[in-house]
């Protein structure tokens, strides 16, 4: 088969998606109105609906061995299945997650978070782009084939996590007590983002992540700040300057240890990165921001190359309406940290808590919980032949040859797949960086849509034609 | 009437009084039921189910002229009556509140805050030490003097507010505007609070209070901490900075000009107030804290003396069960202040905006809101007669005479009644300290009740026989 006749082939299966746009739509819909939040177990009926809901289109769609895949551990289980009719292709596994973040803050969003709602050329909804949209994409491209074509350019088993929004607890469980079932070639992740919409961009790393919860207590009761105050500690205060000396007047982390064995791009990778056409302060000010960050480093850099340590949620004391005079007995932070190449995630957690011990007065009670589980920081080897496969097809689709970037998230998936299964991961998602992720009015355009299924098509035509033995050396069991 | 007669006399009010325990019980159980807090606007039924059981008690009783006095300002109208049969005797203005601070946190009490319950020799219900109890108290004395000898020993007009907790907000204007009809020789406080149950004392000063509300803003919308973090800044990192820049190492305030013009006391009374046995560990250790605060200062002196500025609450970002990795946009905090005599509430509030709008960095707006209002410190002048009536009814009543004390919180009366009364306030209240006001658990000791029921008729006696003109150097028009 030659390219043209191939790309004649590819126009029928991407002219079938053209024509099912609608249909398309109201199953989007529908997978949104599932509200998986798998951080709340208040929304563990919608963790199911979303499950039940993915069932039936894989089944429908002609995918075989349908299952949950539990980890043991009382999380929420990964959905499974598999289309093998493609003997002497590669093998790939196609991940995403059907999880959610909260919808909350409600009343920041303009329309209800799991009411697929569109306006200006753009579908809001929780989870519309991380990653319900980006997934449905990938599964749009793979359905049309085998309703067009009957067959696949390669075989192809899915896996759809439910847990890739709490740090994956039971992925290591999951992939390890399947790794026959789930052996592949390599994996291609719908989850992930692309960095622009304007600029055809392929992945090739992701920062790690973990984090936890402290509490400081300095007293067993809230006080009256009249009867009290001045002469016993305030849990807020404590707080406040505990969270704040975590980091210098140069935006650098404080904990000693937190940079050691980092391991920096080279000059030419660095110069590389600061020929990127990057408008930082029109990225900053389109979420009406201002850059800020650590000192020596450009944007991107800080955003690619450097690790992090953020709060993430800080509360103690009244929050109601109007003034309370109370010294409040307790508060809390939620911290995460983003990882780089270099970064032993059990060594920075360790080192971070000892920080934090060593920054608490004797005035307060620091305790630690709600640790997240930790992943390490990934790079996709530069020679992978999936990652060829991806540059081609985003170039063969979008008319010019992508660059290589990288993103600032996290993908537990990759580190882990690496570990349990020892292949590597290749994130080809149509989501972008700007779509309000994590955030209130979280929306995916619409044109993204088009783009990702042609692409998808495209990546799986071009790896139906490698041979498996291509993927030998980067498979690493 | 000699000593020994007025002691029988006082005998048979208060011998009255202890055969009607029980049914004071019952009626401060039926005051304690109204919700009446008063910064919440979802609590505004019990604010009128408060008036409404207090108009009930003070007719009952024999008062005259019951009516809600209103500041016009749409707040939470005071309640007044008045006895005025005792010519030629002093009028006295007898003040309490029956409004309440918010219950939260409810998971922290150990029986419903709005059910008085008995345990241990104490009453534990929100309100019962501030300001329901003690008011209650002199309400008792009050009655049973109508009830046995048909007669007051002075003139007595009674307000009872509707907004001390919320930093009195109408009252300058209902005292303005009733300056005649609350025209009086002094004000006799139940609001204050003993300093301890096991040492008589009587207040002579209290710290004014202010506060306001600040929110940190740093961008359009909450942000991703994977595709932002490291680059954009955090609103709780700016807020934790901003706080952690409020005090310095030693405790000290460092808003510029927030310790100008205090007025220290001489050492005469720094020698005193060491003098008073105090064990300050174990004080901060009955409430699970330790000790801390104004360096170079004592405890009491920190209490006392010296001013704070305590953040009441703080929060931003996610809160919810599990972890949620997203960079907040906001951050709020409350704060309020405890001011010393010399303080000029409207000049510190300046400068502590100033302060803060000088340590907010560039990337982030500083939005200040909720003005509480703001009290200046107070002290009864040492001569004052009222205050000897207090002192002498406290010696006779309890065997042993009375440390003159001050205490850390705030009556924003006793600064309001001299502006437009022109008139000094002592205080009478049979609260305790430590009786976790404006805190989960707040009680009063059973045996506040005899013994101020006891005291309170001792007081009025006492000042029946003083003249009126005794009153005449004190009074400022």
């Amino acid at each position: 088969m030659t390219d043209s006749e191939a790309a004649q082939r590819a126009d029928a299966v991407v002219g079938h998606c053209r024509q099912q746009r609608d249909a398309f739509r109201h199953r989007l819909k529908s997978y949104l109105a599932c509200r998986s939040v798998s951080t709340d177990p208040a929304y563990r009926d919608g963790m199911a609906a979303a499950r039940d809901f993915l069932k039936g289109l894989l089944g429908d769609a002609g995918f075989a061995n349908i299952r949950e895949l539990d980890g043991g551990v009382g999380g929420h289980p990964a959905l499974f299945c598999e289309w093998l009719g493609a003997p002497g292709k590669p093998t790939l596994l196609v991940y995403g997650h059907y999880d959610v973040q909260p919808p909350d803050p409600l009343e920041l969003w303009d329309s209800p978070p799991f009411e697929m709602t569109e306006r200006n050329g753009r579908l809001y909804a929780r989870g519309i782009s991380d990653d319900k949209g980006p997934s449905m994409i990938a599964l749009e491209a793979l359905g049309a084939f085998l309703a067009v074509e009957g067959q696949l350019p390669v075989n192809v088993k899915i896996l759809l996590e439910g847990e890739e929004e709490t740090g994956s607890p039971s992925l290591p469980n999951i992939l390890a007590q399947n790794a026959a079932l789930l052996a592949a070639d390599a994996n291609l992740s719908a989850d992930g983002a692309r960095w622009r919409a304007d600029l055809p961009s392929v992945n090739v790393g992701s920062r790690g992540n973990g984090g936890f919860e402290i509490t400081l207590r300095t007293a067993s009761t809230d006080l009256h700040s009249g009867r009290y105050g001045g002469a016993v500690p305030n849990a807020l205060h404590e707080m406040t300057k505990l969270v704040a000396a975590l980091h210098d007047a140069d935006g650098r982390v404080t904990a000693p240890g937190f940079y050691d064995g980092i391991e920096m791009p080279d000059e030419k990778t660095r110069a590389d990165l600061a020929a990127i056409p990057f408008d930082g302060p029109a990225w900053a000010a389109a979420v009406g921001a201002r850059e800020k960050g650590e000192a020596g480093y450009s944007t991107l850099e800080r955003l690619w190359d450097r690790p992090t340590l953020e709060v993430n949620g800080l509360w103690g004391g009244y929050q109601g309406t109007g003034s309370k005079t109370v010294i409040p007995r307790e508060a809390h932070a939620k911290f995460t940290a983003r990882l780089v190449p270099g970064q032993d995630p059990q060594r920075i957690l360790s080192l971070l808590k000892e920080h934090l011990r060593s920054l608490c007065p004797a005035e307060a009670e620091l305790i630690f919980s709600g640790d997240r589980g930790w992943t390490r920081a990934y790079r996709v080897p530069p020679r992978h032949p999936l990652l060829a496969a991806a540059e081609a097809a985003l170039e063969e689709t979008l008319g010019r040859k992508p660059l290589r970037v990288r993103i600032g998230a996290t993908l537990p998936l990759s580190d882990l797949v690496q570990e349990a299964l020892g292949i590597d991961t290749v994130m080809f998602s149509f989501s972008t960086a700007d779509e309000c992720f994590h955030a209130p009015n979280e929306f995916l355009r619409l044109s993204a849509v088009d783009e990702g299924i042609a692409a998808w098509v495209a990546i799986l035509r071009k790896a139906g034609r490698q041979a498996p033995e291509t993927y030998a050396p980067f498979r690493r069991r």
